[in-house]
């Protein structure tokens, strides 16, 4: 397992590039929109892992919702696992309540599913298959 | 530069620590008190970064504080840099807010340093000099 990236909610990204530009010492990423998820993302490598800012392309986006009710901040943590149908059985076996109990997929076309902040300490988990 | 950890506050280690080795499936380290910080920390190795589960020792604990706030959840970014003297003064030239404009001492006795959310797009950024 490794941390694949951590999912940062920002009000914008051209206001949010540059500062991570800045205190990453290096360029972000090409952007990408992820329409299912209604965000516009922007990466930036750090190690085996990424940072990635993301911006909502819509009112009734999970990213809006979120900054309006917590601020800008850090929004989700990405695990990559080896196997996802393995880990999502193992999970739920473990009483653990997911919020995609089948793998779907996101950015990149990579299989990914979100575990509920309720099992996890408040934390939303997303589990991205290792290619 | 890599993410060096995850900060997570959690009400409960007791509770969390379960949690996280479930979804991790694996167990965490031995745990620590960080008394300049008052958290009592668990730790978990993943990949080349660490989660690490804070819990408030005492009522004016910054992660109390961000637990009354905000509730439980993602606290902190910590990036492992090369020097830090170097990497703090780069900040403060760009015009970055630090909590920290020298070094102090961490957990384990590492150098770090805080930069303050209000120049980090609302995420509380930790910086660890490299050993």
């Amino acid at each position: 397992m490794k941390i694949h990236h951590v999912g940062i909610a920002v009000e914008s990204l051209r206001a949010a590039v540059p500062v991570f530009e800045k205190l990453l010492g290096a360029a972000a990423g090409s952007e990408e929109t992820v329409e299912d998820q209604k965000v516009r993302v922007a990466a930036f490598r750090v190690g085996e892992s990424r940072l990635e800012l993301l911006e909502a392309t819509a009112a009734d986006s999970p990213i809006a919702g979120f900054i309006a009710k917590r601020g800008p901040g850090i929004h989700h943590l990405t695990l990559t696992v080896p196997n996802l149908d393995d880990a999502l059985r193992r999970l739920e076996r473990d009483g653990m309540r997911l919020i995609d109990r089948e793998p779907r997929r996101g950015a990149g076309n990579e299989r990914i599913a979100f575990v509920h902040p309720s099992s996890t300490a408040g934390v939303l988990i997303e589990l991205v298959e290792e290619k």
